[in-house]
């Protein structure tokens, strides 16, 4: 498993590349809930995404080849390894999905990665991937099931921890798993780590019922970003561990969290990266009223005319 | 002249009704810049901008009278005292200028404030408002030029104090000079305290020119926020002390600057809250490589349709 020295390690070892990004607090009786709430503003990260952290810490740990460095993502992870790859001057290669918004696709061309859209979700992208890394012998950055990408994902959880020292839950969106993954393996139970996903990509639910990862099938408005088909397998093992519930949440909710973030402090977050403050507008979790909840706000990249269209 | 002590207070008084915001800072480099720089997100402020604090602080310090209270804005300090009103429980009459835009009209209706749109600029708007005013009996809340007003503002400048303990400088957007006026009587030389205005309403560079408030003509992409004729009274007297150098930014500026906040950080910024990042990134305000800079992004409410059409 992973250790809390292994994420004090990653943190030193990124801490030039990625920012330390700000948490507000809100006011008591926010959106009517009973709780204190603080949002982490994760979505301020270089590339839109946490994800730098896990893609930074995999390749400042790993001899680059020549070839340079692979992935597949349905766009943030690919958008900041490519990110990564050109801060630190590597060669890089990223498969996306159909499913992948145009916004994403152009990040990460900006950042001058070769681009493939393969496939209808992530999963059908990384296979392709996989081959294509077999061939050029490019280092692969996984999305989430690499143990140096959860330990990169593990610094959020120790900022929050700093930032929000008297913290009882953390509500995280999940996908492949890399971001729970990473916090879970922080806190391990000294605070609530509490697991949000889309109703219709229940990954995280559907490996705790099965004991063991299973497919789900992938859809709705959050698919581009959490859009596994499964858990990764280190995920899994943490969370058996150290997630405390998970909880799932209808789309019409994440847009509920979206549009309630845009009024409210005029933050333009993707589905993904509300989906963990629905959870808490839904009622999906109810906090008591001392809780001290942090809500990690993970991801930004939303085409503006899609957001500019969300009903309410 | 305002003291640290009077904004102390003002701090104390309002503390429970505004948010903190939070500051990022940026990567060495970032823009091309050679300073150390860090942003002031006062554009998660409660109703999107910094107006809040004034508002509050001339609400709680007055007895407000039945008839409620009232004030002329482009918009953004209309929302301000909508909003104040609505948490303390009064009565608001609001008057803006055809200027304002859409969403600035919607922000001060779902705050539940009486609106009225007339003139072409804050002047006009102001002039009505106060006729009303006479009729009413509301309690005025200026947009600018009140010591209560200032006072209110000033508590942005103690909040950057503290959480840019070694800030050399800060960037401050100008129209009325309510802002700059209660960050400058803050920091009083302990720090520079920089004024920016767009190209198109130089109201404090006039001032300082002609030794007195003139009148300037108002035009440009920044109008609803930073649209006044004239700069106020109080703010003039701090910056002939206080204020270090006011410099001038284009429009084309101003949109880049709004541009670039979105592309590193997905942040939507108004004209006038991305005014203080255009005079940096245009040149027009030359850091010093060991400078730490501070730039206060002081306003959030666009219109996305408008945002999203920006060029670049």
């Amino acid at each position: 498993m992973i250790s809390r020295m292994d994420i004090e390690a990653a943190s030193k070892r990124i801490g030039g590349y990625i920012r330390k990004t700000p948490v507000i607090s809100l006011e008591p009786g926010s959106w009517g809930l009973p709780c204190r709430l603080t949002l982490k503003l994760e979505l301020l990260q270089h590339s839109g995404s946490f994800k730098v952290r896990g893609a930074f810490n995999r390749l400042l740990s790993r001899q680059v080849p020549v070839a340079g460095v692979i992935a597949a993502s349905g766009g943030n992870h690919g958008a900041a390894v490519a990110y990564a790859a050109r801060q630190l001057g590597y060669y890089a290669e990223i498969f996306v999905p159909e499913v992948c918004p145009v916004v994403k696709v152009q990040r990460l061309r900006s950042y001058g990665a070769q681009v493939t859209q393969v496939g209808a979700f992530y999963a059908e992208a990384y296979a392709a991937c996989e081959r294509r890394a077999t061939e050029t012998g490019a280092l692969m950055v996984h999305a989430y099931d690499q143990a140096e990408v959860l330990i990169g994902q593990g610094t959020l959880g120790r900022e929050i921890d700093r930032q929000v020292p008297d913290v009882d839950s953390i509500l995280v969106a999940v996908g492949g798993g890399g971001l729970i993954g990473g916090i879970a393996s922080w806190f391990s139970q000294k605070a609530r780590v509490i697991g949000v996903e889309p109703e219709q990509i229940p990954t995280l639910h559907a490996a705790l019922a099965a004991g063991r990862p299973v497919d789900v099938t992938v859809g709705g408005i959050a698919a581009d970003s959490l859009g596994a088909r499964q858990v990764g397998q280190l995920a899994f093992e943490v969370a058996r561990q150290a997630v405390n519930k998970v909880v799932l949440v209808e789309d019409e909710a994440i847009q509920e969290a979206q549009s309630r973030l845009w009024e409210a402090l005029r933050i333009v977050a993707e589905p993904g990266g509300a989906a963990a403050l629905a959870a808490l507008i839904s009622g999906r979790y109810k906090p008591a009223s001392d809780e001290h909840v942090c809500v990690v706000v993970c991801g930004a990249n939303v085409d503006l005319e899609t957001f500019t269209r969300l009903p309410g």
